[in-house]
């Protein structure tokens, strides 16, 4: 219900075709932790969030967690270089919160694109917006201060503060916890 | 011609197809230092790189340069959000090197794509190439030492090192100039 609501405000789509795109997924449920996609899995789902919130993370030498995204509800994730070429991921996509996904199996997924223009219409534009995010995260990772790349964050992920821990935040932003940790309490100050 | 023979060796194209495709472009001589995009403008053009080199760079407040990307011969750029939505662009791009580039206007280039399924395929797949080199190069900007970033571009880049002067280099790997220096010192000692 909630992914054919999804559809509907985001896509001119009749009845029949909304059911043709929801009856090809897969229900899948996360507990807190539950990975979806292991590091030298291969990833063979898109995955749509119906709720919850999961991260795309790597983890290096040391043990030290590195996250690329964060996927809220009503949004969508993969590892696109492991799901187009087939082979495996160097990242993790994990569930932050308890979260219900939904999961299209490559072949699938790609028949809705190809039967139903207006979906792939949409599906393109949600790949240019993380083309123009992640050239504009890059820009702010090479050129901002700490406090700026908070603030961005904060600007653009309102609902996603309360949610995460802050060593996930500090992860995500490139910078120590003990930086932001710093930054917050100065801000409180103010 | 060089244009024509990069086709050639990449995209199965008939003459005439590879002679429509050129025919739309404009030939542009920049020296070293010409901007081709300048932050505030509009980006208007795709660019093909025929020889020389291209960045494409912002200059924060305190006058400081962030590269976004290089651009060597054989290869393609624009500010994909500017030139998309024609809206004013955050970036530079500007000629490292003396440089010959061929530029398209957007109706001419969409015209050619939508006229020429196997280019705009090839054009599909540069796009993911960099969505994938991206994300890669996220996961390295949080995650790797200084040590490991210069590693990573001498790997991906080995033909760029002696053209480039080493402030952009550290620039473009957002660490500093003076941790360049005494990497690339360790280096030469060992």
């Amino acid at each position: 219900m909630i992914f054919e609501n999804y559809l509907l405000s985001n896509i001119n789509l009749q009845q029949q075709e909304i059911l043709f795109i929801s009856s090809r997924a897969q229900t899948v449920t996360l507990r807190r932790n539950d990975l979806i996609l292991q590091a030298g899995d291969i990833c063979r789902h898109k995955i749509f969030v119906a709720s919850g919130l999961l991260r795309t993370y790597s983890i290096d030498a040391n043990g030290n967690e590195h996250i690329l995204q964060f996927s809220p509800e009503h949004t969508w994730t993969l590892d696109v270089e492991s799901y187009d070429k087939a082979i495996p991921s160097v990242v993790n996509i994990g569930a932050v919160e308890p979260s219900e996904i939904l999961i299209w199996e490559k072949n699938d997924f790609e028949n809705i694109r190809a039967e139903l223009p207006s979906f792939r219409k949409f599906a393109e534009e949600l790949i240019s917006r993380n083309i123009y995010y992640n050239r504009q995260r890059m820009l702010t990772t090479l050129s901002a201060t700490p406090e700026e790349k908070y603030q961005d964050f904060i600007i653009r992920f309102p609902n996603l503060l309360q949610r995460l821990p802050l060593r996930m935040i500090a992860s995500y932003l490139g910078i120590s916890l003990k930086t932001l940790t710093r930054i917050r309490h100065a801000q409180l100050q103010r």
